[in-house]
């Protein structure tokens, strides 16, 4: 067969600056409408204070994942800690946070569907929110 | 060409609760079996406390590994340090050795074979052993 | 369409030990000349002491990422932090920091274009420097 491609966005806005936010259904609406069977899927954040990632939708375990991240990489606006934060922007620790996290998961489709595992399921992970930000969907395969 | 694809899984049951295994030969024959002479292979953890990567198959470096994961993220069934284990599972810390290891390696196959490097050897790194987990293999290509 | 594709590779010699260097435009070129219009890019380091991750192009923020780094997985020759270091090398800090940067990232190809987000910037990045090292680079797509 032929390769066949889709590529689409989804944006994201949260109120606070850190969150996670489970975009699988959004995903898997993607794959359906690509009427790709066999292929590779990559999702990741366009913007590089956020993350996309997978693991489980559990909010205690969501709850600890902030302050592990918080303690790793603590957010500090002064122009002390981070350098980064001497050119008028307060987000150093952000940018941490998201290299822990990761930018991007590449999802096996296979007869026309997400291939996770059981308690698999995609995540947006912001890290300096409270503005609009991208992600990027994009399927190639058959 | 046309594209093709493959789809296979592994199944590992470590007896530990952390360890890694060097994979890359099985992942070899699956490259073989495909018969994919240019494309990507995508290999993933299905399940969400373990891992694959890809770094040096040395003994010493893996002890480091796991000293250095205990450090980060320290196993601890108890309720206080982590919310996730209020909910009758101790393995917050293992979602969290999961994300500085990664779930998934993307690798070239060229001219038939995984494009690794001289020292590039794929693992399973496990972080909540003592049960059977699935890892995905997807290949496509031509 | 059918499938096209092409492999390349990138070689960097840095004279420190840890740095970064921004290495969008020399995947653009392999884009350009690919002639694939809409596909996935893999970049991924070859050795296992480096790592390609896409961030910001800013000093200040390079400067926090080195600091960071070390304090997360501190540089140590001697044999008793790391036993990776009573085999001849002394560089298991390095294969640790690459761990958190990451190996590789998977980029959208659309239209012809790598398809990145208004501040990503791809990277090479070094934590064992001062000898040849190289980044390979797989195009798939039509």
């Amino acid at each position: 067969m032929t390769m066949k491609s889709t590529t689409e966005y989804l944006t994201f806005n949260l109120p606070e600056r850190m969150g996670f936010v489970n975009i699988t259904p959004q995903i898997e609406a993607i794959v359906r409408a690509s009427r790709v069977q066999e292929g590779l899927l990559l999702c990741n954040a366009m913007h590089i204070t956020a993350s996309v990632f997978i693991n489980d939708d559990e909010s205690g375990l969501h709850a600890d994942y902030k302050k592990w991240l918080e303690a790793l990489a603590p957010f500090d606006p002064s122009p002390t800690r981070y350098q980064h934060n001497r050119t008028g922007e307060d987000n150093a620790d952000a940018h941490m946070k998201r290299q822990i996290m990761g930018r991007e998961v590449v999802v096996a489709i296979t007869a026309g569907k997400l291939y996770l595992g059981p308690w698999e399921q995609i995540f947006y992970g912001e890290f300096d929110g409270r503005r609009p930000k991208r992600v990027l969907v994009k399927v190639i395969g058959e």
